[in-house]
């Protein structure tokens, strides 16, 4: 199991990032080109075959392990009126996650994830960014390990997910501070606050910024100034997988905010992400384009808790059950393609 | 059982469409409004779970019976060298589906769809589109009833897909004849046709649409001229599903140009289908758009086989799992959205 001991430690997992397997990735290409289809006509899902073939280390990547790992945390900044939604509905969303009611439970039981739900001190909300630092260090430290220790080496791949009232604020505030942008380029309806709500929002990530922008020196200082518990164990857990060579399906606009600093300083740090959905939410696609990366699905979904992320491991799951299933040309006695044409 | 007994009597069953239970999608829809979740939040999937309950006629609908009807048939065209296969590779396709080797195999694995394999007198291709009728009447009322014969009443959800080596060639037919513009606008590579084959393709494409386009007096009279077996028995699934009120996850190009003389016809014929996905071949596109169709999934996949459908039907299933499984704010006791803001 993964434990950062300190920022220093932080920091130096994130200067070292291991890369996949290439002779793993190019036996699975090979194997595609085998295939009892034309080369190229399963699109996306023979990417995706050979993405998890490289991160795996196999030429017959699985994905029959997938863990869904949720995370909630409170905010300061949601006393300032930026959400649809009380903060106390997080606390409320958490006991409806344990209980089973909630999307990602059905999601995950549809996708066969392991589902596991780690509420962050919600009785002891983030300080509000707008005028003070989110987490102390020590804070700060707790929640990456929080979002590392979920990630065991057992797992085939790791979604993550979060709940969090107001937490759309600190998430356009990251993405703001880490591929710059005004706040009002970031800021959307989150879960559907009004134009009044817009405003305060957007002024208290330019706030946020004004105050903390010089100080944010590191993606942890970053994740400590403008982020939240849940939004650090993302990144912490996110991170986790890498070093631990697991391959994870990024979700929405906060999960994605969540590694935004880590991926301004370490661009290849997406090397092992895929982006499962462009969220509803508009700073998504923006943030997305920062990536760039290509979600596999555009459904207008815009909830978090690792919900798109959820609907997108039956992708993996088909793209390895191709790959893994299909005959080969030589297998199955099908002819390739004709070289020449004979013309009636 | 849905058969039809001669062209007037498909012609007929054209003209009288069942329509989907209003007061189920009201049910279903105001089922919505009461998940824990933001109104909305889950995007397409609630309109997908909508859209069920209006066909099943409950407000709790259900995607536990899928089947997945293949269809193969051979091409008199095909010896104009439209294809980058040759012919015999329908029949080796065949017995590859019947092995279990191909991709539908896989994805209906996966998907847990039943898989119904129908080969249509593949020793007997269609007459040359481009200077005969593919079929007698007699033939395409064969082919029609062969469709609907694998539709029973006990589907969930229909998907239907095909195989038949040049069948892209007949599809750009139907596609022009029912929406208009040039042979060249609705012919691409297929399985993988270079450019010569394409100009083939092209000017067989023209030629079809000039000796029969004035005889194409009825959806029939097209699937008859310019289509083929396997691309009739589609069609026939698709209508008998109708007739069933079973809902249908479309395909591919092939798969949408085998219906293009019936929304032609009749627009409305579309309310029971959801296009699954937007294929690579350039005429998919063009096509969902005369339909007025938004793919579920866009994934440059171009195979054909239902392979498309076959990664839908997960959605359909993730959206029927979070409609029938997610509590209710009530009976969650989560709090719904704060009417006022208190300003700090």
């Amino acid at each position: 199991m993964i434990r950062f001991k300190d920022e220093a430690d932080f920091a130096a997992a994130l200067d070292d990032l291991p890369l996949p397997d290439p002779a793993a990735q190019a036996a699975a290409r090979d194997r595609q080109a085998e295939l009892t289809k034309p080369l190229g006509a399963l699109g996306r899902l023979e990417d995706i075959a050979i993405f998890l073939a490289g991160w795996q280390g196999t030429d017959r990547p699985h994905a029959d392990r997938v863990k869904a790992a949720l995370f909630a945390g409170n905010h300061g900044v949601a006393a300032r009126g930026v959400s649809a939604f009380p903060a106390a509905v997080t606390a409320q969303m958490v006991d409806n996650f344990r209980a089973g009611g909630a999307a990602i439970n059905a999601l995950s039981r549809a996708c066969g994830a392991e589902l596991s739900i780690m509420a962050l001190d919600l009785d002891r909300p983030t300080g509000d960014i707008a005028s003070e630092a989110a987490m102390t260090q020590a804070d700060c430290l707790v929640a990456l390990n929080a979002g590392a220790a979920v990630v065991t080496d057992d797992i085939d791949l790791l979604l993550v997910g979060e709940m969090g009232i107001g937490n759309t604020t600190p998430a356009a505030a990251l993405c703001a501070q880490s591929f710059g942008g005004d706040a009002a380029d970031w800021c959307g309806r989150g879960t559907g606050v009004d134009d009044d709500g817009i405003a305060r929002k957007i002024g208290a990530v330019a706030s946020a910024l004004a105050l903390h922008g010089p100080l944010c020196k590191s993606p942890f200082e970053m994740l400590r100034r403008l982020g939240g518990r849940e939004i650090a164990a993302m990144a912490g857990a996110i991170l986790a997988a890498r070093m631990l060579r697991i391959p994870v399906l990024l979700d929405g606009f906060i999960c994605c905010a969540a590694i935004a600093p880590l991926v301004a300083a370490q661009p290849a740090f997406l090397d092992h992400c895929l982006a499962a959905h462009c969220s509803a939410e508009g700073g998504h696609m923006r943030l997305l384009g920062s990536f760039g990366l290509e979600p596999l699905l555009r459904l207008d979904m815009r909830l978090g808790e690792g919900s798109g992320a959820a609907v997108a491991v039956h992708l993996v799951r088909a793209a390895v059950a191709a790959h893994n299933e299909m005959a080969t040309f030589a297998e199955a006695a099908v002819s390739r393609e004709q070289t020449t044409v004979k013309l009636l």
